[in-house]
């Protein structure tokens, strides 16, 4: 690398001194506008690029982000994460960003890897997924003053009107809502509902969005509500398991809204072995599964997902850390809208036609 | 950020002077024993790390590895490629080495940005994925003399003797024989393959593998082969309509091999439909949804993919660029073999079990 064009062949080409050249780089206003025409000119010219390494030791900048990248999840829906991360990425590079990542086994770990990247100038934020209530880690990075910004609201908080730290989410009562209601003007009007068996804000929030609209749509009370809905482990078993058992219900669901894509097409196939293929199913995140079999399917916006983190980092453009204060009018979170995708079931459809005399069997059986 | 200790402060508690505090950092070997002993308990004792920028600079060696993330597809075999940046974000760990993430339009925006982290010391290699037959990008890192192996070997190129360059990939031709073997074994004579339509390795490997099973244990000849196979675009509704092709000829395949997990869930899907649920079919890549559908599938051991391109790159263990030769004993590459992982359709074999009688239905019609 002993080839790469210095200061010294800046200031050569350009009949300046070094010193000049360097006014260029980090003075740039005491410059006179033609010899800093004459230095730009050189510095094209010779593919020149100050030192990265000393201009973050001078300047402390890195240009980049770092994120945990998480243990890989098997489940359909644990793609997600990953899908941010592209988003994540992608919009980065539109404002000359990297994205650094790094693994840890646990909270404390990865803590040590933020003191390490802090104090190695690696990373100028960290942007975070995952977390939960009372995490170590967003106390850890509030206590140094540390810039970051989580995917995901502080959990078990509602903290609109106060912001404990920036965060981007997206709305999972209006997911679950727009789901329902999807079902309902379909002409649905018994929805069962199978959720997650943890008490995660999401988790909450997405039983909340179909009982408030299944409540005030269709009439049903809270008991009503209870018996029409189940909490599981995500996964496409547990989703089968969980819509066969309502399905068996002496007044069973004429559709089912799910917390994520793995149980919704765990009960599509429920609904098509026992003769109910025709059975309006909804999903959670859009997956390029939902996508292949044709299931309805709440929309995260990654993108603005993506796009609102690094705004509320680095602004409306730019690549420099921004000092943000809460505000009405700029508060220190965004709160996003999904959108439902919907699908008709074009794949399992060919089973649904061949499968319709089953109903018949099934009931004679 | 004015609380990290220093240089001095590691002098001042160690009782030395900063030129022996420096000493011992770049120069160990002509620092005495007991003074190494005293400065190194008063590094670990105010938790000094020396700047990482600044080691950079001196040493321009970044630990960390280069990796383009190419652009999200949203087929469910996309995935992928983020298994194996998982794969290999949690080994490089395991070293010390961490992952810069970089987007680009096209190969010359790559090569811009390997150019860029080049000069700035920013990465130490890169790892590079999705290569092509000629690819200007490995030509550039070849001509500029950097450090990087791919995950795919040159294609078009069988180069075994004489590496263009590291590599690490996976036999397909093993993969595909294996699928075949397995459906051989139970009890299939006539099996079906659904391939890609395009001319990489990839696509003409897999293919070759199910051929050539097919040929030695079946005696199959060229012209039946041709006849029992397709190629198409990888995708679920492709492998549905090609499945759907095979399984109306006049002799219609007992088994299909495909070469992706979406060509094999649109082909599980097509045999359900026209009434042959119980038809073996076996997928490529392993795949969440795989698991989740209870379909065989030949996993690509990513791990140990992960673990050979390090292993390239900076020898058996540490996180320094290591230069080989290639020769018989240790070649530039590694070629790994994947395995089969064999499942029952659980969940495909409910709509089987009430499926059944639409055999006959269909039969009738």
């Amino acid at each position: 690398m002993g080839q790469l064009p210095t200061v010294e062949d800046v200031a050569r080409v350009a009949g300046v001194s070094r010193q000049t050249v360097s006014n260029v780089l980090n003075s740039p206003q005491i410059v006179k506008p033609d010899t800093m025409t004459r230095v730009k000119a050189a510095i094209a010219e010779l593919g020149y690029r100050p030192h990265a390494s000393a201009r973050r030791l001078r300047t402390r900048k890195s240009s980049t982000i770092g994120v945990r990248l998480d243990p890989m999840t098997n489940g359909i829906s644990g793609s997600l994460l990953d899908r941010f991360l592209h988003a994540l990425t992608e919009q980065a590079a539109a404002r000359d960003l990297r994205i650094m990542l790094f693994t840890a086994q646990d909270p404390d770990g990865e803590i040590d890897e933020f003191s390490r990247l802090r104090d190695g100038a690696d990373v100028d934020a960290f942007v975070l997924t995952s977390t939960v209530h009372d995490d170590p880690r967003t106390a850890w990075l509030l206590e140094n003053d540390f810039p970051f910004v989580t995917f995901g609201r502080p959990s078990g908080e509602d903290d609109l009107g106060a912001p404990i730290h920036p965060w981007v989410d997206v709305d999972g009562f209006s997911g679950a809502q727009q789901a329902t209601r999807h079902a309902i003007d379909g002409g649905a009007r018994r929805i069962g509902y199978i959720g997650f068996a943890d008490e995660s804000t999401t988790a909450l929030e997405r039983r909340a969005g179909w009982a408030a609209e299944s409540a005030e749509r269709l009439g049903l009370d809270a008991a009503e509500l209870d018996r029409l809905s189940l909490a599981v482990v995500d996964g496409v078993p547990q989703g089968n398991a969980a819509a066969l058992h309502l399905l068996g219900l002496p007044t069973p669901p004429d559709a089912l809204v799910c917390a994520s894509d793995s149980l919704a097409l765990g009960a599509m196939m429920a609904a098509a072995s026992v003769g109910r293929s025709e059975l309006p199913v909804i999903g959670y995140d859009n997956t390029p599964v939902a996508a292949a079999v044709g299931l309805s399917s709440v929309d995260q916006p990654l993108d603005l997902v993506a796009e609102s983190a690094l705004e509320l980092l680095f602004g409306v453009s730019g690549s420099t850390i921004v000092s943000r204060i809460h505000s009405a009018t700029d508060p220190l979170y965004r709160l996003l809208t999904p959108t439902l995708v919907a699908r008709k079931p074009t794949q399992l459809a060919r089973v649904e036609t061949s499968g319709s005399p089953v109903a018949g069997n099934h009931n004679e059986r």
